[in-house]
């Protein structure tokens, strides 16, 4: 099955009816399974049998078992930066993994030691502030992977009421967010965890700035009790300040977007306790085996990866909608965001050649609210957008039938995206409904939904740590084997590069006026922004 | 100038340089305006001179100037509902408006001084709680349109400390939002603020329900004192027990999308003060007025509708990012979501034939941090996605620095996104940082920037009321500017319809056993649901 053979399927795929589709039993079977808490259903994927034996031919014809051998063997498979791709062992307590050949799981297993007798020495107040007072809330600086992983965990994963421990996170240089993050908080009980590998992330050191200026202001100078640092930057954190014992570091195999299961993760281990931390892992790791060791076509990791292909590069669709039914999952599509555009949208591949196609667009919002935001486009544009609904069957507010109501939502959207509403059917439903032949002619056109649009549906028990543990592996890996498909290095992100040395240049102009080597358009931005500026009596 | 003109004309323009265009002086003062505390760089938009002329002339033959004086003289332009759209006579307080010619611009005085009598009454204590006590918080609940517009003026407009009324909202038929919001609040000082046109909105009455419960356990069975409805059904409100003077309506010629100017904002007149919304509303007047009177060419109303059209319909680009790069404009990607696919997501045109193409996805988060998850695809994707930045140019949190550095990122990601960096501009820069033949030639590609990608630019002097309400006036009037390109209706909604039809079925469904009109998928996921979900002794 080559390349061009499933763009051919996939052309051919946009005339099939999905309705007709679902009345294959043998299909659906194929495309629906259960797994650690979770219920995949991939039967409202727009492909018959016969795309998905050719999609899983494609998946073993590019090599993707030897793929997946690779990344669990710590072979440097981040090509580009020579590094093995090792968040796994962070969460095999028992296993021993192997980064480049060499065994890392005896320092993963005393690191994690050391953040977890941290975290309880704070949690049982035997760790505490400077005045020996117990700490009743904690500041997370970072950004990117550093922010969002930590981010989505803690509002999962928090209870509702009653945290002990106050967790607020700050990611922007722009200054509104700490100002946001520090309202209310008190210096003498606030601890500061700053998080960066290299520490010279500038959004995070000036975030950092700001908060021991604060601190400082209600502690005094010596604010090193209320500081921890997340970093690979030991000559960096000592410089700042911070005590030896409370850097926590993580390896070069551990990537930004997977580093909410390394020391990144303390603040929520502090916050949750670090038996929520422990359930999460142990869900995420009975995902990794279920990916190590299921066949492709019992896979659920490899099935949803080939739809995410199917769906961008044969079907032509250019971005899809995650949409978590959940306010706790409110941050999802965020999250998926990073982890997918910043690992797969990709112009080169693992060859340095162009590629014709690699990651979609992903964006998203909690469904029921999208419904009343979005879903007009989802259900009627011209323009076919993939949406992966997230549901629970059970809550944790103890309001059953609210939960019912919000299962039947997703439900429904799912069902009205696959069927739609013909002409037919709304000229009938209007007709019984006693309007006029001119009332219909004018209005049915535009009470028509067209259906035959494909989602996919993932079920969740509950919301429980090894449950969303599991459902981020499973995440974690799809993006994985979509990123073999297209055939691009998942795990590097050069893309980010250029704004950082541009940005400098340009806060230099800023100050002093526009350089020569600026464009027309920049320029005049420069000068507009100087023009407008007043701090004190200075322009800057 | 024919419609398939202007789609040759995109297809050319493939091929131009923008950093080709940006030379042209000329070029840069046409796509440039400053207006209202606003300034508009639309110079790194894909197009020459000569293809502005050709959407000018454009926006001319389609009848554009008489849509627009239709709109602002009430005429029913919502055609399917027959109805006029008058939001902008709710902030015009000396104007008169009429809706299909009746006078309408009296009553929105006599109802703006009633709430405006109300939120001043609260403020000042005079209107209080049950036992005397002045409220300290609103709860605010309403969904879509209801909820999105208040969500994002309290957050752009709140001030960072010590507001002395805590506004919080809940949505979300699904419990979690709801008990997030009530957190920490005492319902002897919590006012309700309902918010539904109908008085049927599902998800909003069971909030409304839930909230009630609780205040009830707080302050007993009489709850009306605390409670507040924006509603144009009376007698729902009134036999929900809310007193008639604690009702106030809106009117059916302001869409849900366009009603945060009606007493829609009533929870936020509340928390902010009058003189804040006064002042907002001033600023979307002054909007209105440049609209409605500026020429189509020095408009920048019409110029940024004419280069979204642009972008999706003669480009091909399916979707637009919205980068604010503020925190306390966090919430404007979900906003403009709202506003733009709802309103242009359409499949049919206003003649109830089928559009080819209408409005694209809507997606976004806040710089700086977008440039650490997402910015990667839009630097190296090979598929491109126009960006639209927002920056402010003075910060109210006296961080003048900080707001330098976050104006300096917004300005470097314009510019690399214009000019990349080439293979050679790579190889180069490797070869002076010493890097030797082979590590280039593994790299180089991967470093790569193919530049050459449209985006705009919208900055404010500073966020202040008045600039804030100029800029959402100039966001509606660009979705209908763009709505009428596109030959739609902006103003209906009918792709909400169907998914609530058959959620109502589901939800039965699911009480008792998937129904024989169900689909194999959704039959399936409803038995694993009621297999999965344990309620007390009974499942549901």
């Amino acid at each position: 099955m080559t390349h061009s053979d499933l763009l051919r399927r996939g052309e051919a795929a946009a005339n099939i009816s999905l309705a007709s589709l679902l009345g294959d039993p043998v299909r659906h079977a194929r495309l629906n399974t259960e797994a650690k808490g979770l219920y995949f259903d991939f039967s409202r994927a727009k492909l018959s049998q016969a795309d998905l034996d050719a999609l899983l031919s494609h998946a073993k014809a590019i090599g993707l078992e030897q793929a997946r051998t690779d990344l669990f063997a710590g072979k440097a498979i981040n090509s580009t930066e020579d590094r093995a791709v090792l968040h796994m062992a962070l969460r095999h307590p028992a296993r021993d993994f192997y980064a480049k050949g060499e065994a890392i799981s005896d320092a993963v297993r005393s690191g994690k030691a050391a953040a977890t007798r941290f975290a309880q020495g704070v949690r049982a107040g035997t760790i505490t502030a400077k005045d020996g007072r117990p700490f009743k809330a904690i500041v997370h600086l970072g950004i990117g992977g550093s922010d969002l992983g930590p981010r989505l965990v803690y509002e999962a994963l928090a209870p509702t009421q009653g945290t002990d421990i106050t967790l607020r996170f700050a990611a922007n240089i722009e200054p509104g967010e700490l100002a946001a993050a520090l309202v209310g908080l008190d210096p003498r009980e606030t601890l500061i965890l700053c998080v960066s590998k290299t520490f010279t992330t500038i959004e995070t050191l000036e975030n950092l700035k700001a908060a021991r200026a604060w601190l400082r202001a209600g502690i005094g100078a010596d604010d090193s009790a209320h500081l921890v640092a997340i970093s690979a930057a030991p000559a960096k954190t000592a410089q700042a300040s911070f005590a030896p014992d409370r850097v926590f570091d993580f390896k070069e195999w551990v990537g930004g977007r997977y580093s909410l299961w390394s020391a990144v993760g303390l603040s929520c281990e502090i916050a949750l306790g670090s038996e929520v931390i422990e359930q999460m892992h142990a869900g995420a790791a009975s995902m990794d085996t279920l990916f190590e060791t299921a066949e492709f076509d019992q896979n659920p990791v490899v099935l949803a990866g080939l739809i995410g292909w199917w769906n961008r590069t044969c079907m032509g669709y250019k971005s899809r909608a995650i949409i978590p039914y959940a306010k706790r999952l409110r941050l999802l599509p965020q999250f998926l965001q990073q982890l997918e555009m910043e690992s797969n949208g990709k112009s080169v591949g693992l060859d340095g050649r162009a590629v014709a196609t690699s990651g979609p667009v992903v964006w998203g919002a909690e469904g029921t609210n999208a419904q009343h935001a979005f879903f007009q486009h989802l259900h009627q544009s011209p323009d076919v957008t993939p949406v992966e609904f997230i549901a629970l069957a059970n809550d944790q507010e103890n309001a059953p039938e609210r939960t019912r109501m919000t299962l039947a939502n997703a439900l429904a959207q799912a069902e009205a995206l696959t069927h739609g509403k013909s002409l037919k059917e709304v000229t009938d439903s209007m007709r019984q409904a006693g309007a006029n032949p001119e009332q219909i002619e004018a209005l049915a056109p535009h009470r028509v939904f067209s259906g035959n649009r494909p989602s996919s549906f993932v079920l969740m028990e509950q919301l429980s740590p090894f449950n969303f543990g599991a459902y981020l592996a499973f995440c974690e890996h799809r993006a994985f084997v979509e990123g073999r498909l297209w055939g691009v290095n998942s795990f590097d992100q050069w893309g980010v590069e250029l704004g950082k040395v541009i940005a400098s240049e340009i806060d230099h102009d800023l100050c002093l006026g526009a350089s020569p080597q600026r464009d027309p358009s920049s320029t005049a931005m420069i000068e507009r922004i100087r023009a407008w500026r007043v701090i004190g009596e200075n322009k800057i």
